[in-house]
């Protein structure tokens, strides 16, 4: 029988990427949940490089770095495709799973702003990115996102997007606008209200209060 | 007949990956050498996001993001394949491909640097992430890099190591050191000697002196 172990934290958009892959897919796993600030020995061998999660361990094998794992799942558990399969759509959809990942570098910078200024700055930066996702993805037949059908540039930006509605109830701060951002707030609604990705999302509630002390934590070691 | 452009900068690291791609297939293409102070019209209408090269269009569809381009190349052109065929041996490759681009970051500070403070920090990081793949990707059976026969791990890492042979020259600094990096220093030697590689690699010197005026320009216009 198939041995499949996430170690992950409940929190982290990261693993969320992983968790939702698989609760799409159907595939059962064991969920080993990590605990940030005294990971376990397993995880730190499994990922000696960057020392995080998440980390999909599969019949022992462990792998790394989310959007890897996603389309290493993907790959091996065709159901639900995630992944177009005509190869220019392909690299398509790869390069938004990229430039979801450039977006998180926007959105760390949010996470670790200290004061009003900062905050300032890094909401900029992200409306840039944001506002690249809105012309780019969206209208002329452009099927970047997939909606009610999920596919892999939702599994990039879905939990970047929840992050961002946690940390807009956390700082008190309008980030997503739906003026601004129409089609991606659209989008944005439909996905999370999709049965699978409802289901297997974690309490907005339990979310802010988290990224509330992880925040203090953050800025009181920085 | 197939149409082939490939956009690039001659002396660019990244267009350097998806060149010795290309030859390494035997595609033949047409290039069009772009000017980083006044890019073309057209690279800015294929690459409306980041505004940079590599773009390859193929049958007028254009292809950006380097690794991105390597990787659809390698799955239309099956000849010399770059990746594994087995899933996990593919994400084991993806993870040290997205290692590379992260120790893209080093060098970037490392080119950038404008005083000796600066430039001590960049190395340090650099050696940093050297000191990673010395230690993970050599010895026990590890087959991460290819050698005589080029994976894509060595297609992502290979012009990362040949720009900061040319930063050592250009600066007077030894950074791939024997000493500190054997496996990884004895794995260039034997990169850069592969024919189809020394054949397309572009002139030490002529990169040397590409390097210190691009510096300059950086530094003076930060």
């Amino acid at each position: 029988m198939t041995d499949i172990k996430l170690h992950g934290f409940w929190y982290s958009p990261f693993t969320l990427r992983v968790k939702w892959t698989l609760k799409l897919k159907g595939i059962p796993y064991e969920n080993i949940e990590e605990d940030r600030y005294n990971k376990s020995a397993q995880l730190l061998q499994y990922n000696p490089v960057y020392k995080r999660t998440p980390v999909l361990v599969h019949d022992g094998k462990p792998l790394c770095e989310s959007m890897i794992i996603v389309e290493y799942i993907d790959e091996i558990w065709p159901q639900n495709p995630l992944l177009p399969t005509h190869s220019y759509h392909k690299a398509l959809a790869r390069f938004w799973v990229k430039y979801a990942d450039d977006t998180f570098s926007a959105v760390a910078s949010l996470v670790r702003s200290s004061n009003g200024e900062e905050q300032e700055k890094a909401i900029e930066k992200i409306w840039e990115h944001l506002k690249v996702v809105e012309d780019q993805c969206f209208g002329d037949g452009k099927n970047v996102f997939g909606g009610d059908t999920i596919n892999i540039v939702d599994i990039a930006f879905g939990p970047l997007i929840t992050l961002l509605v946690v940390l807009e109830d956390a700082l008190g701060v309008k980030i997503l606008d739906d003026e601004k951002f129409p089609h991606l707030h659209s989008w944005y609604n439909n996905f999370k209200d999709v049965p699978i990705i409802k289901e297997n999302l974690p309490d907005q509630d339990k979310m802010v209060a988290f990224i509330k002390v992880f925040r203090e934590k953050l800025i009181a070691s920085s």
